[in-house]
């Protein structure tokens, strides 16, 4: 059993508790949050102890640090953690600084810690499936990774200003799929966008809708396509194209459910968000870094991949100023 | 170039002259009908002379003749087309009379006339492609045959009053289509079904709504489910079931959008009616019926197979009036 | 919190001991079956002591009994478990005598006694979804139900012949969702069919492949087709028609990942078989059973609808017997 | 009637010939050809003359010019036949250098004349559907469109070296829906690509993969991507994104067949090439443009859409050759 301590007591936070209750490999020991009310009740919930972050890092029975706390948190969270020798799973990004995230990989290295970064998507069982395709050669030589991935409604402005804007809050996903789906490291981004949906956004500065395109060394190529409202759900698809073909995985529904009536024939819009569509991933997520904290030889997200993924995303924001492609790096 | 008299110049006799008119090998020489101006109408359409049947086939320049008059005058056409030594393309039914049908069936044998029967759907590129299906082995031993039949709206009472009722007159295509692609000849029906569509259908000693179940010599099923009324256009689905697998044919729409809000996504209702459905599948009968005039070895549905479908008809409404199974012949 | 004993630890009772376990009104307290380890192994899991029914229905702190044992061994367990007052599921069938059956029904409705049998598709959130959507009026008035239901491959010949046949035993869940679909008491059955899949079944004396078409006092109709044996996965199919329109629920998939080459667009075998298909629908069913039996007034599948199904089975296999309809009761 | 001379006897030509042949508005006189055989075949088949530029413009009879000969033979011809004072249907490209597609849009201009530019896609009926849905504000305001168009397997790579380059010979289709469903000029384009599925290709100087990204004055967005090698068919999807929802158009298939064995679900590549994909599309562009000749007043793309399709093109290659986003004009 391994002792875990889950700092960060909202949304996120009680995804990952709820996941680690029920795993048998994980121990809940703290739930931490700046919140004294949503740790109690979310450590009520685990059997867990309400703690802090000192306690729960001194104690030697906790092997674990989830952090789910708020991102201007991260870095201090996993150099303290990462010091006292604990096991790291960090909610993305990893900061929104990219000189910041990368003292944190570096001191992750020197210390020898596994840290998974919580990408996530990467867990989902159709993007799974799509990454062993393309590794079994359906498609052949990857050519065009194209990614739609559209929120059901903007967040509040006072989450958008803290953000970090579209590229670092919201397509930073889109670009670990990416780099993940090419199979290569994209060497240069070109992206547009607008505040098309929500002027209160733009006026924000930050932008709701946006194209992105990756390009690596050898020319392959991923356009992404952001939207921060959707009407008809949470969509997300993605589809990769090659030499010998295509594979591509749609939009998950709440039922298998068709009508039809004079009008025409009706389904129901995709699943609404991230916590019913992503479910599974956030299970898979945790079970995979569990697994790898407990031994096992499996590949999951790691710093690395979080600083990387978080150098596009400036290089993007950095294009959509400039009006020109940028070289990532 | 194949001279013909198409006989009939109402909804269908007006499809099978355009089709006519189009095809490199045929030669429209006279439109006959009862109605004057209806002739006269599809034979300037076609360049064709209005006409009478005894020119007609009196003509030496006629090879063919095409019959899609009312049904109560398709055995005396046969009986003189075929004394005449002219080939014959005629609607379906027969006739409603199984022995009548029979004796056509007769006369067109004793003459050697080739003789093609209106089931039209049989050439229906993807009906078509699903007899290729079994024939080349894609489902293995076929087990299981299941269709669905549904009108888009029920016909005037004059014509349900004399269309011999639903079984001989709407699910004997569906019986044909069984039996082709059952692969063995149906020896036992059982049908059930009522007015529920139409209470007046009801009234006047007929039905709207059925289900039939066809049985083979080997144990081999086929499942018919028929309506004369149904919201979402014309349904007309197939689905062969066997030992390695299946193969279907779903419906067809006008075009291939599908929209998306916030109430889920849409699709337009499927082709109306047999017009729009069926437009391909009536061209390449005529076409396929005059390759076979013109000496080419191509399979089509001929006299037997008219009768023979009007037999299960047959017993299909007699299961239906004494609840029972009936033996086919 | 309601204590629980679950009776058998076999493939379903598992099952309902893992929903159980996870369940917050739920204390299993004990786990009963004839095999020792069995019940040790589950038990351990659910951290719940191995008993006897004796004990376990001699214990006030048991509230509910879920019999998940052997056939055979269901009526008498219902009528000790309602002389105890116990409240009761209990898996399908009931038993596989109607007479047997009904005498468990009737000693439940004389204790007062809540008892849900498991009819688990009911719970099935796409079929409950074609349920509301019929109560909302979505196809106006229902008309023909069809149900496809085929198993991926038949059970071991030991299980055929204990079974019941293949209506009492796979096609009973067909029979349920029918009556429930209809909206109307079945009260006449045809069915016929034969051992196509597996000749061994045959000299058995059980059929593999069957359609049966059952039909209300009003003329509403339902078809239902059934296989042992199916290449693709589990076939789970239902469309209701209606004056209005339609309503279907079509096959689950793993992903939602689908490929494309040179051959053509690929999608994955259909899930395998009924733990995967309705593990949904398990859990959601033993929720609503602890729910009524916590006092929430909601609709759930009892005794009688355990013998009225069993009924319509009994009715079917006379009618295969005979080759004609048979009037159910 | 309007008499028609066809300059072009190849592949595209032949399309044009036998739908004006089956138009009632219209009569073939002439086809003209640089090869004679070509040229007497084609006419042979529409009941034509062979016949020069000379002859035709010549003649009086003749009311409309359909350009399908080569690129380089537009610019001329367009100018005789507008000074002839025939309309034209010529098709696209103009010519492949903007400043010469422009004098040919001038002098229609100033001749009055009707010319319509051969985007047959405009005229598909899915399309055209998508379009119309955008204008009744299915959608609501549009943000961003996305084409994906792919050939299914490079031209000759003589035809590549004649042929202006993907963007002028392939993307200018896509540019020109863009266009039309965006709405809005676009302004600005980026486009990026390689050759990825043919080195010669790229030995050639072109490129055989691409993305272009579009963007409008009020900030709308198009997306597109192209492959010259597609191992499905011909993959012509759009979707149409917008503040209410999205419309989408997906590819074609031969037949409505799907089969299932053990290795899941299969249906067909979609449709070869775009002379079945688009065989609609060529019929209903001609019928548009021959009752637009005959006075009626219906919407069709015009010299203007050719030229700025061109200028689109034109920015998009020197995007390639700069790796920066290009103003257009």
């Amino acid at each position: 059993m391994l002792g875990v301590v889950v700092i960060g007591a909202g949304r996120i936070g009680r995804i990952h508790a709820e996941n680690l209750n029920r795993h048998p490999l994980a121990d809940i020991r703290y739930i931490v949050d700046v919140v004294d009310s949503a740790a109690a009740d979310l450590a009520a919930l685990c059997g867990a102890k309400v703690g802090t972050v000192d306690v729960a890092l001194a104690d030697k029975a906790v092997d674990v640090v989830v952090i789910a706390s708020s991102t201007d948190t991260h870095a201090e969270l996993i150099g303290r953690a990462a010091r006292s020798g604990k096991a790291i799973f960090c909610e993305k990004p990893l900061d929104l600084d990219a000189a910041t995230a990368r003292q944190s990989v570096e001191i992750v290295e020197q210390f020898g810690i596994t840290m998974c970064v919580g990408f996530n998507r990467r867990h989902d069982p159709s993007f799974d499936r799509l990454k062993q395709d393309i590794d079994e050669g359906i498609v052949g030589d990857v050519e065009v990774v194209s990614i739609t991935s559209r929120d059901p409604s903007p967040p509040p402005l006072e989450y958008i200003e803290k953000s970090g804007g579209l590229f670092r809050d919201m397509m930073i996903h889109d670009f670990d799929m990416g780099r993940w789906l090419l199979g290569e490291e994209p060497v240069e981004v070109f992206a547009c966008g607008g505040a098309l949906a929500d002027k209160n956004i733009g006026k924000a500065g930050d932008i709701d809708t946006a194209i992105a395109v990756l390009k690596t060394a050898s020319g392959r190529l991923c356009q992404i396509t952001n939207s921060r409202r959707c009407s008809y759900g949470y969509d997300q698809r993605i589809e990769v194209f090659g030499s010998n073909g295509m594979v591509r995985a749609g939009n998950a529904r709440p039922t298998l459910v068709e009508s039809a009536d004079s009008r025409g024939f009706h389904k129901d819009p995709v699943l609404p968000f991230f916590l019913e569509r992503y479910a599974d991933a956030y299970r898979l997520q945790m079970d995979k870094f569990l697994r790898v904290v407990n031994g096992e030889a499996i590949t999951i997200p790691q710093g690395p991949d979080g600083l990387r993924a978080l150098q596009i995303a400036d290089a993007a924001q950095l294009a959509l100023e400039t009006g020109r492609p940028v070289s990532i790096d």
